[in-house]
């Protein structure tokens, strides 16, 4: 039986502000990458969402980001490596609070916004990310882009990495993502996000920009959280998949 | 043999600004109360004084604020218990990982400037603080100061307390501190308050403004580590107290 | 013909989270309280409500706050004077910016949040304020609670001074607001809250908790623009009012 | 006669803390950048920075920032051209609130750090900065490297520019700066700096790294602020330049 992991951006809003329905998500995902202050997530969207997750058996990682919440994280940040690792570790320390209040722990790491792109090339910012999810705790797992250099660092940390694909993104012959500035690059056709998640699941190809079929070696499924429709999609995508005979379940335990 | 912690105020810096001579001071007390990022206390910073604590064998303890970068954290803030203790969480869970990478822990708490104040006297304010320290780890200790709710809550929720007394304030002849914006309530004669603290220490007692003698019970002595000739101060205490035949410990290991 | 301000709190977002629905209110409303970055407001959104407001003839009011984003405004903050009256400063300045930029300009100040109904009773934090104000320009007018120590401390310091009413809020008989957590104090019957709007207006009463009628001589009516259905109750006030032939109109100038 | 203007990076303090001898070097420069808060600069030190400048004739000018406290303004960020604009537009009106109350006005703007060095390159920041300043006030002088797009952007757009040098930098046979992260960057030679300003000022000169001679057009020469010993830095820069017969004098009047 095929098994897939599905992951969303939650807890994404700060103070009076709100821009994921956390709860309703939390029923669809079996994966919370929870904002950690830094683009977003005050400590009490911190503390509900983690709750929530636990009570629900999805898994909590730390969604961690440059520190910019004017640009919500979106904003690349030549932030000297010693300095991104400890913004990094301050960020998992943090969210673990809250993990481990409800009950739970932060079980992985995924980098937000400019920062994950950033990760996918830069060596140096990359290895920062790294060394601070290596800090923390032995074995943590790092959730990202196949062939980013992220991966290819945690996999030399020993870290163990998970690749993640995207229920809503163009990809290119090679199975990288068409850059977000492209036209075509977001799709917005739910039918063909959906068709397309069961088609990565179990199968493991999508199509790509030109038609051609690439493969695509993820264990997780990313889904927008932040967007309108967001939850009418993942339910839909959840129910596809479901239908598809394809079982969710966290890459890595909730408890 | 009579035995006394002395604890100071470090790593309130932020980014590229410098207040405490964190390396001197280190050489010096025995606790450590480290900045977490609410009223000061980069990333950085905060990795780099845990670094030097457990190499001291200094114990590491959260100095909690207000979210008020802006005011040093010395601004009473109206803010909800329950948001005030997630406020607390997150400073406490993102110390703890700078703590534990340096190959110790966060052993204590300590809220900082006017949420110190603030919770001698508000029972929600200290309520909430307390709900945040039990939530974290069972057992952990809270500093503060002798007969405050903030103690009182804390021996009712089964934490350990340290009351503590102030090398460098005056005391009513109640035993608590003649508030900072009285004359005379922050002692500057360096010969001064070195006697005073070998008298807290070794007869628990100390003079009041009126002349009377007062009773101290404190297990742990604040040195700032804020004012122009902080290091130069607690090396004379330190001195004064070892000359005494005092043992200078931490209440709690650092190990 | 009498005639009437509608006053709301516009631009209350901050970076990718938006609060209220500043395109619409701007077609209701006659004057904007516009957030200026300390509870809320970031530069592009500060913009785009001068633009718009400008192209609506609304006339362009700076909204000023404590620095507290995580807490939206709301949490009194004990701030010294002088360093309240230099954030009060700061803020008008930097929203007269895009005023000017607009071909407008900031022609009233009005407090926000904790701050607003600090400055009701705070002799200190309202003559803070006031300076602010007046030190930025001799004649700006300032909006506030009738009776507040704000208006009392404008109006001594030369200011014009513009009592405001609300259509939301209960009045107790001495005419001032049933505080937010008694029950009650906000009303939610939209039918209600046009009618008392309408009787503000025309007859410069309202009907208090008790039953009995008390006086309020405001200039302009606030409709709040943060809750669901801003937009549809100050439209439905806007058409009720223009229905009583009442006209509407800010209190000063957009020019 | 010849005439330069000696401009200083001031009033980069947040909140309790001190980076710049404001006072003491506002007795020696002619023009002080002012911090605006977003990397430095809370808003009662620039109160005093503009009130003391005011009174010793010293021009304000706005020296704008990425928003990055945390970074010092030192991390090159992606920010989009229009929100970099509205940022900056944001703090040069803070700014002239402060630099109006205290009799005087901002006469020119300068970047900060990393937009700094962006803009001598990328178009667009530099572009977003230019409109930014001819936004705020037509014929505001721009103040930057010669040869930068900042500078060629602002001639462009109708502003007067103001090339600098600095007396601390080396200079390439091009006679741009070397990169700070370069050995031998940075003068650390007190007489060695001192005597460039005399030749730089006298003779438009400056001896390259590479031993060559190099012309340097500057208006003003840039002093820094915030190093250990910039004060008596800039006290024997000042009297060489006075003892070498040249006026001291801001390149745009501080009335």
């Amino acid at each position: 039986m095929v098994t897939i992991d599905l992951n969303s951006d939650l807890g994404e809003g700060f103070g009076i502000w709100r821009l994921t329905d956390d709860d309703a998500l939390l029923e669809l995902v079996t994966s919370a990458n929870v904002a950690c202050g830094f683009h977003a997530g005050d400590p009490s969207t911190m503390r509900r969402v983690c709750e929530r997750a636990a009570a629900n058996g999805v898994t909590v990682g730390a969604q961690v980001s440059y520190r910019d919440l004017a640009g919500f994280g979106r904003r690349r940040m030549d932030v000297d490596p010693p300095e991104l690792r400890d913004d990094v570790l301050y960020q998992i320390g943090a969210l673990d609070a809250f993990a481990r209040a409800a009950g739970t722990a932060v079980r992985y790491v995924k980098p937000h916004g400019a920062l994950y792109n950033t990760v996918v090339h830069d060596e140096s910012q990359a290895g920062a990310v790294v060394e601070a999810v290596a800090g923390y705790e032995a074995g943590l797992p790092v959730l990202g882009l196949p062939g980013s250099q992220l991966l290819r660092k945690a996999a030399a940390a020993g870290l163990p990495t998970v690749p993640e694909a995207f229920a809503d993104r163009a990809y290119t012959p090679e199975g990288t993502l068409v850059p977000r500035n492209r036209p075509g690059a977001v799709l917005h056709d739910v039918d063909q996000v959906v068709a397309r998640c069961v088609e990565m699941t179990t199968q493991g190809t999508v199509r790509a920009v030109d038609g051609s079929t690439v493969e695509v070696g993820a264990r997780s499924i990313c889904v927008h959280g932040d967007t309108p429709g967001a939850v009418e999609i993942a339910r839909r995508v959840r129910k596809a998949l479901e239908g598809a005979g394809v079982r969710l379940s966290p890459f890595v335990g909730a408890g």
